[in-house]
């Protein structure tokens, strides 16, 4: 999966990943009334919204973009009907032949850490079959619990060819608290980068590991040491556009060869048309200004080459 | 909720959780095969077992114990029917009076972690009306990325008078690989319980605060220095029983009232029967094992003061 999506980076020139993070204030009026008009003032009709915004997003901007990171939590927060909406994104963004990254930032150990492999990523045995529940492609992992946590998650990873992108340096402003301690003289977030390289060599792609990281947008100096840390680590950067960080400072990110890193954004692209640059096109073609968005980060990204 | 927490636990002499985290593997096969025989070798198979084998269970020991912590992972490894499984349990919880501490170990950052916040512990807005999501008591907290992890929580527990715990040291072996690190000469660890103090006091009850913490069972000596860290905050010890934690060592945790510290078992209670202690029940009395083994802990934990 590693392969396929350094591949699909490459074929388009679009390092990019949009994310898809549907908070219901950022779908457009009609749709959600279409949806609560069907299902009332619930939760279903709420993911009924999410998931009709997803669709007609995707439809609009599968063929410039090799990835999408749909964010669990804001499905979750519809409880189950949120999930099945969840679901539905991820097979429908597969079909579309977009590698999916599941952003659900999980992290616990042993048994449970494999619970979430499996869940995510693999296959759980039900009897003599074995079942595929979320089924992404990738999904985002938590460091705090150290190997216990991570070693479930290559083992799927190996038996299924996919990957996951673990928390190194997070682009929120109390990140530091904790990320960015000393120890020895080096900050936590360094001593995590090494780990990634390790557990990266467990499960290597033909270029790049299937083990990569998430370092935030608004640090390109850290960027910077971090990518000799972890040289052969795709770095997942969020933080571009929304959270304040240029296309200038992610140049960091990047190896020589022009790979290593996929950059997000996510309000950026789907809430497109809430924006001034891009109100011309209207709430009811809200999908064509996501369309406009991406084309302009796609550019702006290549700008940096 | 965190009064109510004592006060059940005072009232029930029992400060302990039985941890609902059903493997397959667990569930008796008269169990697996009725649900497979219905629903088919299916996700929906699987997750109508871990449920009926939760229901006995909970009908079994609801009476002794103050208060439940379903492991979210081995639900969700079953997808989306995992996901109603998870549900109907915390629900059925609920309606038997015990406290509910969901084990999802979520942690992002700003609206992201908003969203889990609301999705486990509050109310989400849906048209006019604030609708309820997974509607746990408690939930178990990552710290990883810092205060913008951590306060949107605050802000849905002080609303919903609910609760957080915040992983403070895990009980597994690679724990110490990030959480042992020394800054400054003191371990990460321990910066963490400082700021889980600290957080603590934005959302006080009577005598303890909303804001608890994690702390493994296996390190009595850490746990008297993390207990006067946090005189404030309940510590939930996962690792007595399976993990290899006894009772002598779970003294540490606990304040000079008696009070301050929850003390978790899973598969020693609900897989009970498959202990040669409790084989006598048989598979088929699977849920009066666990009753006896619950019997057991407490003594056991009493035992203590």
């Amino acid at each position: 999966m590693i392969n396929q999506l350094v591949a699909k980076i490459q074929k388009l020139n679009a390092p990019v990943v949009v994310g898809l993070d549907p908070m219901l204030s950022y779908v457009p009026e009609h749709i959600v009334n279409k949806a609560l008009e069907e299902h009332g003032e619930t939760l279903e009709g709420a993911a009924e919204a999410i998931w009709q915004y997803n669709k007609e997003i995707v439809d609009h901007i599968y063929d410039l973009i090799p990835a999408v990171k749909p964010q669990v939590a804001m499905y979750e927060q519809f409880g189950v009907p949120g999930m099945v909406a969840y679901k539905k994104t991820v097979d429908y963004c597969k079909e579309k032949g977009l590698v999916v990254i599941g952003d659900v930032k999980r992290g616990d150990i042993g048994s449970t850490s494999a619970a979430y492999a499996v869940g995510h990523l693999g296959k759980v045995q039900v009897g003599s079959k074995k079942l595929a529940a979320f089924d992404e492609d990738f999904a985002t992992v938590n460091p705090y619990l150290g190997s216990d946590g991570i070693d479930p998650f290559i083992k799927v990873c190996k038996e299924e060819n996919k990957g996951i992108f673990i928390l190194v340096k997070t682009s929120n402003p109390s990140s530091g608290e904790f990320q960015d301690q000393l120890i020895n003289g080096r900050p936590l977030y360094e001593l995590v980068a090494e780990k990634v390289a390790q557990w990266g060599e467990q499960h290597m792609g033909d270029s790049y590991s299937y083990v990569g990281c998430v370092i935030g947008a608004t640090y390109p100096e850290m960027g910077k040491t971090l990518r000799k840390v972890m040289p052969k680590a795709y770095i997942l950067v969020p933080g571009y556009g929304a959270q304040g960080g240029t296309a200038d400072s992610l140049r960091p990110y990047f190896n020589e060869d022009g790979l290593g890193a996929i950059v997000n954004s996510s309000r950026g692209i789907i809430a497109a048309y809430k924006q001034e640059k891009y109100a011309k096109f209207g709430a009811e073609h809200f999908a064509e200004a996501s369309r406009a968005a991406v084309e302009d980060m796609v550019a702006d990204i290549r700008s940096i080459f």
